[in-house]
């Protein structure tokens, strides 16, 4: 596929995040009242965020997550333990307030978007409700592209819209999460496809499959990469965006798109489980400046998302065995970001303080 | 040593969490709108706080941090990188907002107290500091018992006693915390007391130790033991009073009592780093019941943690690699808590979101 003009424009934008305010913010840290190093990963996530923000941002932050919606026609080949008219459902619940996303979201003071991407059903105007459905489910990625070069532009350019008008709104936290019955199957193709593991080693049980209907999914998986190899891999070079198209999905698409939008304008942005992560190693794959403005919120039980975080060098914030997606890990981990930003801010120095600095 | 009237009650009285109030929070954490299970460890967690409530409580708790503060007769054999001077001083900045535990408390809505329980300078009466001075530090336990009977007692008492002044103020999560240069050498030496490794597996760097200091510390740490092993550990049968009492310090001993205190009352508590985890396992070798109160907030870099954890078997909730103390990755793992129980209350079930089931 060719790069549309706007998605040229994106990449060709993308600066690194401020390796002066980096260092800054290093040696602030080393000042603060605290043994040297002794926040661990905090200061790490703390000299992040400000070498992104290239300023000292107060806390709270302006915070949001998307929840990108989107069906998948390889459902058809029985790779989920749910019925694919569950994301439809699911859509209706997020809406309703009831998920778990929703959940989190209010009592992190996150705001909440939910976006349909390409739900194979049609939705009535409600309030919080996105609707730039690109079509209804993708492409049964068994037989054919999951996506046209067309359906493929139109939902990374979801993606990046939504992260230009994030911009415009002053939000510096954004979390992505998806729902979409089928999505771990494109997820680990892309997996397999971008880092040239077996289909084996990167497909899991998803939301919760049998040895037998596990061992179906491996299979679909492999099929779906012989059928896409040649066209995603020649002669060793990898096309992430033939990657994405032909075993992506149109919200794995618009993730992409947002990940690269949102490192175009310099905004923080946490990703969530396997699926979240599979569309950030694409833009990977595209960019590798955007690694500077990924947060791993947490490590999922995806056998694939340990894979991808290790092909985008990332650690995660949290490990506590989830693998629900939405964006839970995502917004769980915003807490642990704005507690690094806080310290960073608001901590004394052992001048300040008074306090006798390490003797030994 | 024998224990006191008020110690004995507190220990005959601690029943473990509800049984039945956990089952019942299992059977609905099934019925939510997630696949089974996908929550992970937040489900454990939800779990466990409804059964130590024995109700579902609402979110936001009603949170408060203990941070316990004393000197060490110890630092006298250079076992610290910091002079013993920066207890006292470390006091004067919590007083003032300006530590990391004041910045966490802050954030995370906790109720910030600061218990000066040895610490060797005399304080002014100053809002949020709670007189509760046992000793000006405890005795250098390389030479004597670093605490007397009566010491440790009244110690104990200072925990207990705020526990219940905890249940009375209807306190619904606690955490602790603490701040004693030399603090982490009392915790090795209760660690191989409790668990009989070698003092050269339980022995870290503390605040930031070079190798020579670090080998000084081990050597120090292992003729502690030798000093003490007599009295604490008499013919196989190991005595969490006796270890406390030898090589234990006053703010660990008030964490130990307090830690009792929460499970006599029924409230969860949240247990730090090295030292607050060294406190819960001398609370848990005198009474294993204490466990189903306790949660782990986070996993630090001192090599003896990971041995009280496995002791417990307990699982950190945080895995950052702090090693600051004061209370903060059990602060920080609050919001983690909080975010567990407000999934379990507020999620909408597959029946009450009209969505359908796994079907594989």
């Amino acid at each position: 596929m060719k790069q549309t003009a706007l998605l040229a424009e994106t990449i060709a934008a993308i600066a690194p995040p401020s390796s002066v305010w980096h260092a800054r913010a290093r040696a602030r840290l080393d000042t603060l009242t605290k043994p040297l190093g002794s926040l661990g990963r905090l200061e790490d996530i703390a000299a992040q965020i400000v070498a992104i923000h290239r300023e000292c941002a107060t806390t709270p932050l302006r915070k949001a997550v998307y929840v990108f919606a989107a069906d998948h026609g390889i459902t058809a080949e029985g790779v989920s333990a749910y019925p694919a008219e569950v994301t439809q459902q699911m859509v209706m619940n997020f809406l309703a307030g009831g998920a778990a996303i929703n959940v989190l979201a209010r009592l992190h003071h996150v705001e909440m978007n939910i976006v349909d991407a390409g739900v194979n059903a049609d939705f009535a105007d409600v309030p919080g409700l996105l609707h730039r459905k690109v079509r209804r489910g993708s492409r049964n990625m068994l037989h054919e592209a999951a996506m046209s070069d067309d359906e493929l532009a139109q939902a990374l350019s979801v993606g990046t819209t939504l992260a230009s008008a994030a911009k415009e709104a002053g939000l510096q936290l954004l979390a992505v999460g998806e729902m979409g019955i089928g999505n771990t199957t494109a997820a680990s193709a892309i997996t397999a496809m971008l880092t040239g593991k077996p289909a084996t080693e990167v497909t899991g049980k998803g939301t919760g499959l049998d040895d037998s209907a596990h061992a179906n999914k491996c299979r679909v998986i492999s099929a779906v990469i012989d059928e896409h190899r040649k066209i995603c891999n020649k002669n060793g070079t990898i096309y992430p965006l033939e990657v994405l198209r032909c075993v992506g999905g149109l919200e794995i698409a618009a993730m992409t798109g947002m990940i690269l939008g949102a490192a175009m304008h310099g905004i923080a942005i946490v990703i969530d489980g396997f699926i979240s992560s599979a569309a950030a190693a694409v833009a990977f794959a595209i960019e590798p400046k955007i690694a500077g403005y990924l947060f791993a919120g947490h490590q999922s039980q995806e056998p694939g998302h340990r894979v991808l975080l290790e092909f985008m060098r990332l650690r995660p914030i949290l490990s506590l065995d989830m693998r629900l997606g939405e964006g839970t890990g995502a917004v769980l981990a915003m807490p642990v970001i704005e507690s690094a930003l806080a310290l960073y801010n608001e901590m004394a120095t052992f001048t300040s303080a008074g306090i006798s600095e390490a003797g030994l």
